[in-house]
Formats: structure tokens, C-alpha cells, sequence
């Protein structure tokens, strides 16, 4: 944990002792040929010269919560403050990087089951103090920044020591584990059982079970695995009301589900303490390839009919030409070239790279499975790239944000929006959001690339994945990409949902009503005010305008 | 529609025009045997003879009403009444048979659009009457029982004039429907669009979409189709708050899934006015057959084993032995018995009926899908007995309600019960219910039959349907299946969910702050007093002890 808590501070994803993905110097000069690369290097400033305000927890409060939890796990020293003082959006990060507009906690709480989390929320009810739930820390929509909400103070309450298997019901395929188990961990326990959850983020290295039920988060194998929320049997929470549990069966008509409330409650209704997940036999054996679209409108077609045949890969991640074209660049533009010249050869205009990744507890069931997919691809032209190009994806496929360091140590500015919509909106979504961030953050300079993929494709619609990299604005690094952030928001809310997997947090709230309605806000609000009449926990995060200012 | 509330007025299911659906004189025969048949006549109480209270409903309100939705569709008669003073559980066909504690509304209103349900509750808010929303009127746990929650008045709000398509996206596979299209109508309109909603439930004939959605229905071929719940792309309501629309996205993580609060809200949330659905290509090609498993936990085994491996039949109807006997006997029992003599000749001691069906667009398909469902049953120990019991199945698959008008007719106590729970408890589940079942109604008299059948399963559960026939008790008919009633909750709520697909309804009320908590019951009715702040909308539903006396 002293790890996480050093690297998160000084604003990377990368571990300390270890340097981000490094670009190649191919790389370099095509980045800085397309975007104008600033090459300016930001590093952290040291914890030392930073602002940080005195803690505001009160002597009381914390005598009171030590006696929950003990006192070593009452931190209110700078450096534990620093380590939950925001996420990993790319905001957040510049905030880390150049020591402005941080919001450090109070204080860190670090409950160990999930009697003392109902505990220290007692407490935090009583000296009217709010509270941020925090588990992996990797949020990239402003989800655990410790806003204070008007209250006394603010306490981020770190989960991870909730860290158990509580129970496994093999027969069902059930496991119970507490909140703040990592998802690496839970692999690790699964597997000594033969079992899988199958949930794959990019956030995976480090994010929490409860964090990934809290979020409604989506894997990089969501077509097979389902998302996260499809795995949730039951869910406990601890709120300011008391302990709730949910989730009687499989399936209930007992009225609204309930859970689907708990699951993207994004700490606002409760502290997830423990998730029941269904989970799979262990995938033993696996396969992953890549194959070749001739422009976005095939390869968004040939995804669709995967989806609609019920023959998707478990991981089906389709790239537009851009991104290809990174990737290629990215990985060394030698062999890029060659690629491009085979597939010009092969008629390929505008290659679009179809990663396809099955996991299988059997070779046959592999073989099944793939046969089912590559019947409906064979009817669609494609090109086959092959397994090297697939398994080259599936090694790389947690990297991203430690190559988001490389590239934030260059000056590049870099950041993801992701949204869903609809298939028959699906390419004018795309075409939407790529000419809003142009336009937004495109003047007077190069062009950003604007990339954009689909990770997560259902029968009726997909969601779509953008990343953008363009020179930093040095001058106000955030500004720039609040600018895009903001236009983007604007093209994305007119034609799909302003988030598929990353939640509401602070950042969406701009959007959240035109979504759900003023309705669907004022039922959250009074959701929360018969869970949390106090208002003390998450504030500013999820309902719109409903916490006190 | 006027036949509707004729024989819905009558207490039975079976149109006018026809014969309830007959009993052999072999079943009889063997019903007298079994449950101690009483085979009393009980014909419905002729609505003239019945004491139906005048309309509570002012000349001011039906005035306003009438403005909007024109004179004609405001009916305040009696016999329009009648049709709509509950839906079709035991008790509410009873309450008409003898015409004892019918709760019958003051008025029926019936709206052309979502525009005018919006300004039907806009009247009903200001004159302080109660709405009952009301489809197909087949609810079986007093979901739709005229309850007046207090209020000056009550009406039953017939959405059934609500019957159009509103546009089909087929690229997309979604389509929207207003709220009381019935669900063969939208077969019919889907399928001159080559699509299926391929919900079946044993309501299809007569239930709404709306209705679908409203209680969380699932078909009989969920397992391939899904819950109903799962075909809801979008929702729209009219609320005393105002139009509520939800559904942006196949996905979200903008919060918790409020589609999934309207989804199963029972009308208390407010009136479903339109839904957007996913579709699927017709199936034009269709094949059922039964096989026969060795006992109840081989069965649930062979299920539980098809689930898990996502080799499910579309419909995968398992069967327990007294309802496999049931079935038998009731069709004729001379096959029956050369049935039985020929499974025991291949080792069957207790045969459990397995109904398999596979629906699908094309022959390969289907051959492909039922290889995949058999491969898992061969290595299991199973005997199939072929197409012929299995068409036969897929061919009465709606007559179940007829068929329990003539079981009513003949002075059987005719009632199901439903739940669902994970694997690991679904045996010891129905044994409970079983006992609890027998205890409470069987003494002093012949055990009542309480036979079971899986038809919805899970990787990590499955539903349960339990039908139980019993000699009626002809002092207190109702008190004989209330004290069945209770007693059954009581054994389902210690081990599952009081309702896999039945809604709760007011009949479940007693067990859902036991399975959602208090805190849950807390949630719904803040929820409630957001979007309905006057409680009008049907009160004494859903939400326990929170309607105003």
C-alpha cells in the first residue's frame, strides 16, 4: 500500500521503482510530427513544497475513530493525505503534477471489516464529518476527490484492508468477497478454486471489487464476462441508515432492483463493503488475433453482426483508423509500413484493427467458440492479421496508463472519454465528439488525434472509446482539457449516455439530468436523504446540485 | 374489449364464447382419488345480483376527465367496473365467483396517448383520486386491485387504447411500443418486420408490454429470450412529477440503472406510457422434445449443468414428479401408466419431465444450438422420450388458465407460487414449500397436491413454480389459500425471493422489507414521495405500509 500511496502522489499510474513505458524514438518524432509535441518534461512537484492545509479533523473525531479502527489506522500525516488526494483522471494528475487545486482529505480511515466501516460512519454522522469512500484510487470522472460538502471535515475511507474471501459457494458459482479485495487478488483466490471473475479493466493492477460495483464498471472481456453489474449477485453496504444487504436470487420481481441502485451508487448511497459475484471456471487456455476492417463503417458493421449472432470474442475491441495508426506508429512505424503496403495490396484502404480474444476452460470449448465467431467474419471482407498481432495486444492490454505517464512526461496531453449509444447512431456519435475536441482544443495549433474504439458492443448499440493526445497547452494545461472535456460532453449527451464504464463522479455531473430527467435526479436525491439525511457521504459526486454547497 | 371484461367479470380466463378447457373422466377420476375432489359447481355470483357500491367518482372530476380523454372512454357503469375490480389470482377469481370483498373502482378511463395518461393524472392529482394502471388485468398478486389508498375515489386506468407502435430502429434491433399494445399484437406488428420480442409468458394472450415491464415478467423462453427486464432498451412514465423518460444507451454507468427502478414499479412509480425493446430476427424454425431424468436432484443437476455451460434450450421447463405425473394423468392416463412401465424398464424410478425448446431464425441455427444443449445432456443420465410430448407441451403452453377455469368449475383450490434462489438451496427450497404447503392446508383431509417445475435458470439459480390443487374448502375458500399463502412465504422468504416473476403486488407485501430491507423499503418510498408526492398512484401496492390509510 506505501507503493500505491507514493506513486499515486507523485501523479503517475507507474510504480516508483519503475520507469513508465518508454516511447521510441520512431515514436517521438511521428507524435511530434502529428500533434507538435511540446516535449517539455512535467514532473511531480515534491510533496515537501506543497500547500497542504492542516488536517481538519478534529482531536475528538479522531480519538473516536481510532477506538473503531485502532490508531495506526487514523492517518492524518501529509504524505497518506497526498496518496488519496484525488484519482487518476488526467485533471487529476496535472493537479498532482503541479501541486494546484488539489483536494486533500482530512484524514485516512482504514477500517478492517465491514462492522467497523458502519462504525466509523456512526462517528462520521455524529461530528458531522463527510466521507470518500476509496479502494484502488483509479476513478478518471473526479469520483473520490475529498470534497468537503460543506461539512467539518473529510476523510477518505481507504477499504483495502477489506481485503477477504468471505465465502464460496462452488455449486452456484457464487464467491462473496469483501469490498477492497483488488481485482488481482480475487483472481488469485478464484483460481485456487478453479474459478474466474473475467473482469479485466485497464484499471485492473489496482482497482477494487467494491470500486468496481460502486462505478458500474466494464472489462476489456465485458462480451464474454458481461459487465460488472451483470456479476453482481448481491451486494452489503454500510450507510448512515445501517447495514444493507441485497440480492435474495438470481433473478426477483420483488420490485425495482434494488441492487441496480447500490451498483453505480458511487459511494453517495452507502460504502459497498461486500460484493456476492458470480463467478466461472478459470479460463485455461486462450487465443487471442487480430484481424483487419477496411474503414470504421465495416468494422462497426462487422462488430454489430458478431453481436447480433451471439458470436462475439470475449474480447471484441474494434479500433478506427486513427487509433490503428497509433498503435502501428506507437509500437515502430517500420513494420506499420510494411503492414500498410500488404494491406493496400489486399485492397485495405483504411485498415481498422479487430483485436479478437477468446478464454476458454477447454481447447474445445476455444475451437467452438471461435468457429462461431470467424463464421459470421468470413461473410464480411476482412483480412486476417493473425495471433502475433493479437497476443501483442492482450500482453500490452494493462499498459496504457503507464504509457499515459510516458506521454504526460513529454507534455503530451492525454486523456479518454467514453460513451454509448445506440448502433444506428453509432458512427455520427464518433464523427460528433471527434469534430467537437478538434474544435475545441484544435486551434491555433495541430490538430489532436482524436481515436476511438469499441471495447464493449451489445445486440442494440456499443459503446465507443476515445482517446485524445495533443500538444499541452502549458499554460493552462487544465483549462484545455476541460475546453474538450466540455464539448465533448455537449456531442456525446445529444446522442448516447455521457458514460458507458467510467460513472458519473464530479466531472459528468453537467450531464446527468439531461439524461435521467429532473425526475430521475430528485429520486436520487431522496434516495440519499432517506440513506444519508446528513448528506456526509461522497458529496458533490453523482446528484446534481442536491448536496449542500 | 368488451369480451375481455365480460369473462374477466365472470372470474374466469376463458373467453365467453368458449368451454373452459375440459377434464377427462380419467382425470377426474384420478383428481377424486388424489385430492378428495368436492366437485362442486360454483359458477360466477351473476353481476346483477352483486353489490357493487355507486361510483365515488364527482360530476366535476368526470367532467375534467372526460375532457380529455372524450366522454365515451370515462365509463362509470357497472359492468366496465366489474371488469376491472381485480385481476386473475385465486382469490380475485374467487372474490368474483362468490362476489365477496370485490374491490371494484369507481370509474374506468381510458387514454389515446401517453400526452393524455399524463393529463388523466394531472386531473387525478387535484381531485385527489387514486389510479390503478390496468392492461391485460392479469395480475395474480392484487396488483391490480381497485384499492383506494384513502383517496376521494379510485380509478382503473385501462392503458389498452395505448396500442401502436411507435417507430422500429432495425439496424439497431429496438423497438418502441405504447404501453398497452397486448403482447400477440406485437408479435403480429413485428413480425411484418421479420422480428420477435419472444416473451411467452402464461399471460401472453391477454397481458400489456407494459405490464411486462411493470412486474418484471419472464417469458417461458427466457432462458434464450431473457427476463423481460433485459428487453427494456428505454422507459417512458407519466408521473405526477411530470413525463419521465430513461434509456440512453444499452449501457450506462451515469449511476445506478434507474430503468431498472421503473422496470418492476408496479404503477406506484408511475404509468408506463411506452417502452423500447430490443427485438430479435422471427424464429421461423422451432423444435421441442422432452426427456426424462431420475428424480428431482438428477433434474436440477441436468439444468443447473445446461445453465453453466450457456447450453440452454430456450425453453428448458424441468418438472418434478408429481407434476411430470400431473402432466401424464391429466393428458390421459393410459399412456401415462405404458410410459412409466417402459422408463422403469430403463432404470427410471421417479421420472422428472424435461420439456426442451429451441426457437430460431434458421434450421441451421437451431441445429447447431440444441447440438450444443445435447452434448451437456448426453453425459448425463437421461432418456428421451421425443418430439411428440414436447410439441405437445409448446401446443398448450397458453392453456394453463383455461385449464384452471375448469379445475375452479369442479370446486378445486387451483393456485401457483413462484421464487427463485441459487443452486446450492433450490432443493432444500422446495421441499420447504412443499411441507409448509401440506401443513397448512392438508389436515383433516387428503394432502393437497404441490408440485413443482424449474423453468428459468441461471448460472447461479433458478426460478421455482410450484402449482398447488387441493379439495376446496367450501366454507372459506380464501382462507384455505391464505393460510396456504402464508405459510409458503414464510418458507420461500427464509431461502430466496418471495417473487421470481409474479410482482409483489399487495399479496407479497408482508415479505419485502424482509428481502430489500428496511432501508430499501425507506428508498422506495422516498422514491415514491418524489415522483408521486400525493400518493395517488396505486396505493396498498408495492411499497409496504408506506400508502396513507
Amino acid at each position: 500500500m506505501s507503493e500505491l500511496i507514493d506513486h499515486t502522489l507523485r501523479g503517475s499510474w507507474t510504480p516508483s521503482g519503475a520507469a513508465a513505458a518508454p516511447l521510441s524514438a520512431h515514436a517521438l518524432r511521428w507524435l511530434r510530427e502529428r500533434i507538435g509535441l511540446v516535449e517539455e518534461s512535467t514532473p511531480a512537484v515534491p510533496a515537501s513544497l506543497l500547500d497542504v492545509p492542516e488536517s481538519a479533523l478534529g482531536e475528538a473525531v479522531r480519538a473516536e475513530l481510532a477506538d473503531v479502527v485502532g490508531d495506526q489506522h487514523v492517518l492524518t500525516e501529509v504524505a497518506p493525505r497526498l496518496g488519496r488526494a484525488g484519482g487518476m483522471s488526467y485533471t487529476d494528475l496535472m493537479r498532482r503534477r503541479t501541486g494546484s487545486e488539489l483536494a486533500v482529505p482530512d484524514g485516512v480511515v482504514l477500517p478492517a471489516d465491514p462492522e467497523q466501516v458502519q462504525r466509523v460512519l456512526d462517528v462520521c454522522v455524529r461530528h458531522d464529518v463527510a466521507v470518500v469512500p476509496f479502494g484502488g484510487g483509479t476513478s478518471v470522472v473526479g469520483g473520490v476527490s475529498a470534497l468537503c460538502g460543506g461539512k467539518a471535515a473529510v476523510i477518505a475511507l481507504d477499504v483495502t484492508r477489506l481485503d477477504q474471501l468471505v465465502s464460496i459457494d462452488p455449486v452456484s458459482r457464487i464467491a462473496v468477497f469483501q469490498a477492497g479485495v483488488r481485482a488481482p487478488e480475487a483472481e488469485a483466490v478464484l483460481a485456487s478454486h478453479g474459478f474466474t471473475l473475467g473482469h479485466f479493466p485497464q484499471s485492473y493492477e489496482r482497482a477494487t471489487l467494491g470500486g468496481f460495483a460502486a462505478t458500474r464498471s466494464a472489462g476489456q472481456a465485458s462480451a464474454g464476462y458481461g459487465r460488472f453489474e451483470s456479476m453482481v449477485e448481491g451486494v452489503r453496504l454500510a450507510t448512515p441508515a445501517g447495514d444493507w444487504r441485497l440480492g435474495a436470487a438470481p433473478a426477483s420481481a420483488a420490485g425495482p432492483d434494488l441492487r441496480q441502485l447500490a451498483v453505480g451508487s458511487e459511494g453517495a448511497l452507502g460504502v459497498i463493503t461486500e460484493v456476492a459475484l458470480r463467478v466461472r471456471p478459470a479460463a485455461t487456455e486462450h487465443q487471442y488475433e487480430a484481424w483487419v476492417l477496411d474503414g470504421w463503417q465495416a468494422g462497426a458493421d462487422a462488430v454489430r453482426a458478431l453481436a447480433q449472432a451471439h458470436a462475439l470474442a470475449d474480447v471484441t475491441r474494434l479500433s478506427d483508423v486513427d487509433e490503428t495508426e497509433v498503435q502501428l506508429e506507437l509500437a515502430g512505424g517500420i513494420k506499420a509500413r510494411a503492414l500498410h503496403t500488404m494491406l493496400r495490396g489486399r485492397g485495405v484502404v483504411e485498415p481498422c484493427m479487430l483485436v479478437l480474444g477468446w478464454e476458454a476452460a477447454s481447447r474445445a470449448e476455444l475451437k467452438q467458440r471461435r468457429a462461431a465467431t470467424l463464421q459470421v467474419l468470413r461473410g464480411l471482407r476482412s483480412v486476417r492479421l493473425g495471433r502475433k498481432a493479437g497476443e501483442a495486444w492482450r500482453a500490452n492490454r494493462f499498459a496504457g496508463p503507464r504509457q499515459r505517464d510516458a506521454l504526460l512526461d513529454l507534455g503530451v496531453c492525454v486523456e479518454t472519454l467514453e460513451t454509448a449509444t445506440r448502433w444506428s447512431a453509432v458512427s455520427d456519435l464518433r464523427s460528433a465528439v471527434r469534430s467537437a475536441v478538434v474544435r475545441a482544443i484544435g486551434v491555433d495549433r495541430k490538430a489532436p488525434i482524436v481515436m476511438c474504439h469499441i471495447s464493449h458492443a451489445y445486440e442494440t448499440g456499443a459503446s465507443l472509446y476515445f482517446t485524445v493526445l495533443a500538444a499541452r497547452d502549458s499554460d493552462d494545461p487544465i483549462a484545455q482539457w476541460q475546453r474538450a472535456k466540455a464539448a465533448a460532453g455537449e456531442a456525446i449527451a445529444e446522442r448516447g449516455t455521457i458514460t458507458h464504464h467510467h460513472a458519473v463522479g464530479a466531472d459528468h455531473l453537467p450531464w446527468l439530468s439531461g439524461e435521467i430527467g429532473t425526475i430521475g435526479v430528485d429520486v436520487l436525491a431522496a434516495a440519499k436523504r432517506a440513506i444519508d439525511p446528513t448528506g456526509i457521504l461522497n458529496p458533490g459526486k453523482l446528484i446534481p446540485g442536491r448536496e449542500p454547497a
